[in-house]
């Protein structure tokens, strides 16, 4: 096999040693979190059947899909994002929980996309929705949450905060059909603005294009008056308008009073376009990671997408790859395993090591047995891997029925009795750590 | 869209409520039990080369793998088992490192088979590899940690022990290449025996036939004297037979010893093509699961198949569905949260209530709001919800900076200072948990 195969496909990384550690401290973390907040794991399938996904991911991410066929023909897709097999889960497994539901997840994600700092083809989410509360409450609790991961952590982090359905109440308004909504808002949400004023231009009445132009420019505080200065043409999706400003103007307040500083910018739209509501992202305060590490917002109606009811939806997935990267100048954070290694010479039955492993373990003491036919070589071994402590088995020991400890630092070793080992290292690792 | 689309794909799950549950809890298991026992984690990419797996994955998995092309034509699978990537970013990642290297995984797996009872297209593992020693030692202590977890989760089981080097040196001095090999003992793995010995008998001298049918007759204290009665044929490979058939003692008398039920079985030799030497399985005593639910081996030298140096590599992977099924009449390992839920009425400010769960979340309580414009309807959700208390957050409580605590079984409910909300809630839970 030639060295190519060395390499994991392009775009999709291997993750070892300190930074497999901070993956896990970090996936452990946002499971601890979720579930302290309430949320209960679900975990949905990593291959969907690829329509599932078409309908509503957004253009962006349904060009960068991986699709394949299954040996029956069935058309199948490595899932792009979560949210859409929740919502498919919940109308097939969850209808007749109690509302609201709070479900959280941890699932890596595909994206056949052109890989950059930060992105990968394969990346990890962790996510957090709730199904069945209209409430602002629900939006913050979720946002809230993930805020509290994120500080438990240690990344600091603000939040981009919009409503995407400003734009769809204006669009719609002026008769433009979803899918062209839907790809003005893609051009939105690459940041080209003009070309997407362009083309409501030239689709619908001047008067759209000045108030979509007047929306993207406004301050949340103006926009009362701008959709009331338009009362005429909006009438009564005029309350729509209000209801939604109330709800952002709640998120924000509240996110604030939690200490959390907020931006509002209607430019954002997100790629997905499945989002009727409140919209927003995480960004942090690193120089290296310019783009967000995470997002969501309101789907109401999803459901119906699938042949499903009304409900409502809201959610958000953080990109855990981008939260290892911001935290990758600090593996202090994680703490380094305390670990004792038992070396056992050939000579004597390793069942004598084994007994004294479980007496470790059992008491919570990360340990493992090291045989060799040379006490010199575990030393060494014992040594590179920064174990804490050793404990020697040699013939005498097992004559004797003791075990010889080695202190790693100090290099003092004592001999103890096999019922004083536990007290032994115990009071070593209190003394030293 | 239609309802067949609210189904996964064929043979592949949505895990939801306490099912979810008991898989996290096994997967937190077995990471804790993992680490335990010095093992450091690594996280493999989901998305391999086809050709990582084609070489040495056994004819039955690489008949049944998701295969396909990304959009540059690079020939791609899902992984059907783990061992094949982490041999491979130990050549990429890790050869730098202090052997032996201890590493876990938790992964899913894919492979396209006729779904059954306890199996499924995509399926997750836990799997445990020591890279870098030959001593018995780190068979056992793969075995072992994984025994242990089980333990711990609370699944009986016992070993079924075989040796593939047995059958291979047989085959091999009967000068059968290689990939004639692999099939013949893809048979003895399917139980078609007779077959598998009406090709050796055609293949090659009719000694060789009479060998193997011995080898897979004999119990394991008979192997010593059947390999010696052939001594003028296997010449200096008899020394290999001996060394094999220690290991193979060793292995078993010290799972006994540790209190294990074992089993030779000289039949087993499992459907993976790279395994060398000492390989086993895991059986429970549960007459719904037949198959195994996990098993292991060594497999030196897979490192060759992939360019690089000769390698001790030995380890194993358990099935954690198989595993979650064994368990799935007894939910009760899995504690139930208790579960604080502020109801919070409408009129209040948000911001009080949050100020209330972050207090209860810095003291590890589990809690959420719930915002409803009538207290009774938010008392009947935290019903439903199994609650064990409620705070209730009115308009009276929110003038007086005060709450109420509701003990969700008794109906008591009694009106307390901010101050004491920590105190009261703690000594409750202390007294009813």
């Amino acid at each position: 096999m030639s060295r190519e195969y060395l390499q994991p496909p392009r775009g999709i990384r291997d993750i070892v040693g300190r930074e497999a550690e901070l993956y896990e401290y970090l996936m452990e973390e946002f499971r601890r979190i979720a579930r302290l907040n309430g949320f209960k794991p679900i975990i949905p399938p990593t291959i969907e059947f690829y329509k599932l996904f078409e309908a509503k991911s957004g253009e962006e991410i349904r060009k960068s899909m991986y699709v394949f066929e299954d040996k029956a023909g069935r058309v199948l897709a490595l899932r792009p994002e979560v949210t859409a097999s929740i919502t498919r889960i919940y109308l097939r497994k969850l209808r007749g929980e109690t509302k609201p539901i709070r479900l959280y997840y941890i699932a890596q994600c595909f994206r056949y996309e052109e890989p950059q700092y930060g992105r990968y083809r394969e990346f990890w989410q962790g996510g957090l929705e709730i199904i069945g509360d209209k409430n602002v409450n629900s939006d913050l609790s979720v946002a809230f949450t993930a805020s509290y991961f994120l500080d438990k952590v240690g990344v600091k982090h603000y939040y981009i905060v919009s409503n995407v359905a400003f734009h769809r109440l204006i669009l719609s308004n002026a008769e433009i059909p979803v899918e062209k909504q839907d790809y003005i808002l893609h051009l939105i949400d690459k940041g080209e603005i003009a070309k997407a004023l362009d083309i409501v231009k030239k689709e619908t009445n001047i008067i759209y294009h000045e108030i979509l132009s007047k929306l993207i420019d406004k301050p949340l505080d103006k926009l009362e008056d701008l959709f009331r200065e338009y009362h005429s043409i909006f009438k009564e999706n005029i309350e729509v308008f209000e209801k939604e400003i109330t709800r952002t103007i709640d998120f924000i307040d509240n996110l604030k009073q939690l200490g959390y500083h907020v931006i509002y910018d209607p430019k954002l739209v997100r790629g997905l376009a499945y989002y009727t509501s409140l919209i927003y992202e995480y960004k942090v305060f690193n120089d290296k990671i310019k783009t967000s590490i995470g997002g969501g917002g309101r789907y109401d109606d999803l459901t119906k997408t699938y042949g499903g009811p009304t409900e409502y939806l809201t959610g958000l997935a953080l990109g855990l790859d981008r939260i290892a990267l911001a935290l990758s100048n600090n593996y202090n954070s994680i703490e380094t395993a305390k670990e004792v290694i038992i070396i056992s010479h050939s000579r004597i039955p390793l069942e004598y090591a084994y007994r004294i492993l479980r007496i470790l373990l059992d008491n919570n003491i990360n340990a493992w047995i090291y045989r060799t036919e040379k006490i010199s070589k575990g030393l060494s071994i014992a040594n590179k891997k920064n174990a804490v402590m050793t404990i020697i088995l040699g013939e005498r020991e097992y004559r004797e029925k003791k075990v010889s400890i080695k202190n790693m630092m100090s290099k003092e070793q004592v001999i103890v009795e096999l019922d004083d080992v536990i007290e032994t290292i115990k009071k070593y690792l209190n003394e030293h750590y």
